[in-house]
């Protein structure tokens, strides 16, 4: 199966009917454009995006031990518990929307085995990607498999929207080099401060990657599997594997903040016929992300200076999507009052 | 009974939770900021904003009679026929966050009796204020004390957060002139399309509420309550009336778009004190609600480009303020980990 186009007709039919609505021409904004992409990616002219579904795939990044970050990598499990205890804020925004959680291990360094989630481990980790590739292209495609098999897993329970989360200490860095090595923005201008960096420590993992870029020989012509495989994420690669997986199924996605939308970069480079499906929640405080955002020409939903990841962003942008689409079907037309 | 100001001790503690939820310090960006100022407003280090209740003032605009709007009067009242059987944009919005609509003719110039809603009609529409006040100070005060009157009988039910919003053909006129005049703006920074304007119409409405304001006599030391007479709106003062009354009872009162900007605005003008307790929702396409943002030093949570009011920006919004209380609430400690 592969990525459709969307029906124009679909597109022009929902356009005119938010011009039927029983309010001035065009004044919902936004939401009359995300009512228009969403019709274009379920193929519906009155989608539906109820019971969301979370899908927050963990992985740890080989690269910490640079010293890139300011939590050590234990927090990736401890984080897990949280999850599972659903005590952490995707736990809270995710009851809030009414969704599912579905923690994934795909790559934790630590036994996850005891804990209730979906166990779909690579390996323990990536490799330091300073000194070596960070997965092999079997690892990666594997780990984009595992995502494509998640987000298939949630649509045939009948979730309508899947929202992707992701924890691993470190993924800051491996996101921050995919869109450096993809996008052809310096170094410099993608790395913020991660979950909390100071100054120095930021200009040491600009460093850090700067290197590790250069030492994986990445250039303009490097295929995006390998520049993936090279210094990307088994949790980030998982996500590229949602996003594409849902576009095939045409049930939309909505993508968190930096390190899913990172995936979803990746996710285009694979296949560009996947751009137009792409919602991009929230604009992070990680300054990767405006570049990310700009390459993509997409504008997310909300700026709140959020960093925190784990889907949050898109959990708090989710009822905006859900009230595009009940524009659609819950408000009365002109037509409806004789008009 | 006055507006009190924020408790240092209640702030001082709710920030201090919020570093100690399992999370990076800071992570979750503007939503602790809200969790603070929700704190501040209600006392209470864990505050509460289930049950919200919408408050739609309407009214009309005697200023139409220039051609300043796109739409004719008789919409007002068309919209409430709409808002009533539960189709209107606001109605929608409202479902999905469980909120009671409270519709309100504080002035609509046409004979609402026959309609289910809240009656408290001070005049038949304002008066053409290029020529004459649109308001005495005494109607003016009169509909003030209907939005206290409807505010506290919607805490009195329980609700603990109240959602501005108002219908009004050519209340963007009277918001704009209130805004001039208030902000010292020029005419032209503050007055945008309306509903619909074409560049042609919206500079003859510039000329208009330039002149009026003149024929007014407004200066910058013309009392707010003056000010609010000479050119605002029935509505716009009721919904003044809401943002202090919420104020003063410490319910969080969040203020939708343009319109009701304008009455937070002359609410801030009327009762200094009221200002840490503001929350504006959104930042409508309407130029004046930059000028006004900033003039408060507010930033509104969503930027969505709307531009319909009815209280829908709000709606919108409200989810985020819902989260930002529940991170207080739900989410596991440093310390529940014992750490």
């Amino acid at each position: 199966m592969t990525i459709q186009p969307f029906n124009q007709a679909i597109i022009d039919e929902t356009k005119a009917n938010l011009d039927q609505l029983t309010k001035p021409l065009g004044s919902l904004g936004r939401l009359e454009e995300l009512a228009v992409q969403l019709a274009g990616i379920t193929g519906e002219v009155s989608p539906v995006v109820e019971k969301p579904a979370i899908i927050v795939a963990a992985a740890d990044h080989g690269i910490v031990t640079e010293g890139v970050s300011a939590y050590p990598q234990e927090v990736t499990a401890l984080m897990i518990d949280i999850f599972v205890r659903g005590k952490a804020a995707i736990n809270v925004f995710g009851r809030q929307i009414g969704a599912s959680v579905t923690v994934a291990d795909v790559g934790v360094n630590a036994d996850m085995s005891g804990q209730p989630i979906a166990h779909h481990k690579i390996r323990f980790g990536t490799r330091n990607f300073l000194n070596e590739d960070a997965m092999t292209e079997d690892e990666t495609l594997a780990a984009i498999a595992v995502g494509r098999e998640l987000a298939l897993e949630q649509i045939n329970k009948g979730h309508r929207l899947l929202i992707t989360g992701e924890m691993g200490i470190g993924n800051t860095s491996a996101s921050s080099a995919l869109v450096a090595a993809i996008t052809g923005a310096d170094v410099g201008d993608v790395v913020g401060t991660g979950t909390g960096l100071d100054e120095e420590a930021r200009l040491k993992k600009i460093a850090t990657i700067r290197e590790a870029i250069q030492n994986r020989g990445i250039n303009k012509d490097t295929a995006p599997l390998t520049v993936l495989a090279k210094v990307g994420g088994l949790e980030i690669a998982a996500l590229a594997g949602v996003i594409l997986e849902g576009a095939t199924q045409r049930v939309p996605v909505l993508v968190d903040g930096f390190i899913s939308s990172a995936a979803a970069l990746v996710a285009d480079e694979l296949d560009p016929a996947v751009r137009p499906y792409l919602m991009i929640a929230h604009e992070s405080v990680e300054q990767g992300h405006k570049v990310l955002n700009e390459y993509l020409n997409i504008k997310p939903l909300l700026q709140l200076d959020l960093r925190l990841g784990e889907g949050t962003g898109a959990a708090l942008a989710y009822p905006i999507v859900e009230a595009a689409t009940k524009v659609l079907r819950e408000m009365a037309t002109f037509k409806d009052l004789g008009l």
